[in-house]
């Protein structure tokens, strides 16, 4: 059977079936697992009076992370967004430059950029890991931007191009050595947005250890969640402290006074959600080793079937396949939002991919290079029901793995 | 005896420890109470599986807020700070505004203004309440400011004064109506924070209803705490509405599709936090007894004391006594600093007031009035323990009001 060939609705609904059937009623696209010590955690963190500012949880999660992911620093942040504006300011983005940043992504990724009063620049996709295409994005800047006094400068707009945000799509790292290679070659500061990559590892290192400082996201929706939460990464002290300093109020230490030294964010976790996310970070070898065990069962289902390709990890990675993902044949296309309601109408949650921030309305008159290939994703891309509970051996309701 | 007297800080220690008599070890200067259903709340909602951006309790806490202060609508955030910076949005604030704030208050209040790309533009405090001193503002806006087409405008610095920012210090309410009247008289937009303020009532209604829009805190030194959050509270339904569109990324609603019409925010309360703030909720009457049972302990104490004065509400108030304070008489301010040594050796924790506004590096530049009570009160202010708990009566442990 060939990859062109007309798809159905209905049988892509039954095919989904098929891989969840364990689930009689509805099944989310990702929902949160608590099979670990949450309530233990987050119990003792309600006796101890310490719920907010204060409370030993923050620091314990800003260590697990550390470990987990081999970033020397983590400093836990109230959201990903947050993270991602923190990680901007300190990579030194100022009102008035532009960040290249993937026109394929959750609008988060360019409001963070806006928050620092800089403009969004959008760059182009590419298929092997629906990251940001370098070779693509080198050619386009070998046109448009040029090294003024060691600064990368935007011929048309004589703005600055201060950094590249990679943001690694649905858990799957981008070509980081290409991308490290143009922001080299340019000057520019390399930012992951790594909120959907956590477990995600870039030729067995884990990503966020590429950009000089890196973006996590502990949603709801998330490989592990702390109700709200996110975090900067860093492997460097001095942007560790100023990350801590910049997220609770810029405060100087001292007995009583209160002195801040810049305008700085209440932006730290509370350690309520600190502690729910200690109990979280214990489970992720559990989530990971079921989120990739789904992820094969959807890829043999599809393996066979003409006009729909599920998407896998590029070569060089191991994704932690947070959200799945069909792509559609560019002949089936037009098909995308029938496939949408039949499965969502059947109980199945989809989604689209994201809107490309290049159509949104504030983002009209942004710059941007060709972005064929995104546009092109955006239309075909179908992500279906993740969650690390549905790739559970069915022979094992209790969990094949539960702690 | 007399208030100009020389007082003596191992004597101030010695009446906070009679007031403070049930404690053995070190007291606070402000601690949460869980004596109600925090437990069986949070509990439930990690059992849902819904601890972030989804499930009942954000709609529940949001409700119990509006039936709490009288307010049409609430709008729960992360915290008190995104709050002010949203109420700020939606009065119209835009950057190279000025906004009128205390220069006595906590770095939140101007940092919220920057956020606006605004300038924060300082005002002096009045001794009855310790918030903005309205008959000064007016008498300086007449010399500063002019309407030039209904638009109050600096004429220094050329820049609109958008909005007026009026701070209940420590709980107490400020003097709204006249405050309201320069609003008026300048076409000022009104927003309160209201921060320090949930359980104090100005004239018998609720501080928050008297600004175009109003910023709750329910962080781990407030009143009552969900972790880390905040409110934005308002009676104008088209506020709230924007309120909400804002703080959730200002996304449109759809099945699936991810369309964003504006620059928005990740700004929405987690469930999780929503639901210690339910249970926390319910028992702001306790809370508010004690807390006042607890002032008038402290208010006897002091009474004869020479030299210090405990403050105490306005007349025209009903307040929450958030934080205790005392004000040291002018001769004796030079002793506060040894007054907070003392006690916070002996293990009761006191703080002065916040170094004024003004006198931060980051607002060294901002334009101000003469500010001259607000300089005099920074120096004499001394908060003292306030934990709704250190109010019971002493003979019952188990709380004179337990739920």
């Amino acid at each position: 059977m060939s990859y062109h060939s007309k798809v159905s609705p209905t049988d892509i609904t039954a095919i989904l079936k098929t891989v969840l059937h364990k689930e009689t009623d509805s099944v989310s696209l990702h929902e949160p697992c608590f099979a670990g010590r949450e309530w233990d955690y987050v119990k003792d963190c309600l006796d101890s009076g310490y719920v907010s500012s204060v409370g030993a949880y923050v620091g314990k999660f800003e260590q697990k992370l550390a470990e987990f992911t081999g970033a020397k620093y983590a400093a836990a942040v109230v959201n990903g967004t947050s993270a991602l504006q923190i990680c901007l300011k300190l990579a030194g983005v100022q009102a008035g430059d532009e960040v290249l940043i993937p026109a394929l992504t959750f609008v988060a990724t360019a409001n963070a950029v806006c928050y620092c009063g800089a403009v969004p620049h959008f760059a182009d996709s590419e298929m092997e890991s629906l990251g940001i295409d370098a070779e693509k994005l080198a050619d386009y800047l070998k046109q448009t931007a040029e090294l003024k006094n060691g600064v990368c400068t935007n011929r048309s707009t004589g703005r600055p191009i201060r950094a590249l945000v990679v943001m690694h799509t649905f858990g799957h790292p981008a070509r980081l050595d290409l991308l490290l290679q143009v922001c080299r070659q340019y000057g520019l500061v390399l930012v992951e947005d790594a909120a959907e990559s956590l477990g995600s590892y870039y030729q067995n290192i884990h990503t966020g250890n590429f950009g000089k400082l890196s973006a996590l996201s502990f949603n709801g929706n998330k490989i592990v969640t702390t109700g709200g939460g996110g975090a900067v990464l860093t492997n460097d002290e001095a942007m560790y402290r100023e990350a801590k300093h910049l997220t609770t109020t810029a405060k100087l230490p001292h007995r009583w006074a209160f002195w801040h030294d810049e305008i700085g964010y209440n932006y730290r976790m509370p350690n309520l959600n600190a502690a729910l996310g200690c109990a979280q970070l214990e489970q992720m070898e559990p989530f990971l080793r079921r989120k990739r065990a789904l992820a094969e069962q959807y890829r043999k289902a599809f393996e066979a079937v003409p006009g729909i390709q599920f998407f896998t990890e590029p070569p060089y990675a191991r994704s932690n396949y947070w959200l799945n993902a069909l792509i559609l044949s560019e002949e089936n296309a037009p098909l995308r939002d029938a496939i949408l309601e039949d499965t969502n109408d059947s109980g199945i949650q989809t989604r689209p991919a994201w809107v490309l921030m290049s159509r949104l309305p504030m983002f009209r008159n942004c710059p941007r290079m060709d972005l064929t290939v995104a546009q092109n994703l955006e239309k075909r891309i179908i992500n279906i029901p993740s969650s690390a509970r549905l790739g559970m051996p069915y022979d094992t309701p209790g969990g094949d793995d539960a702690t």
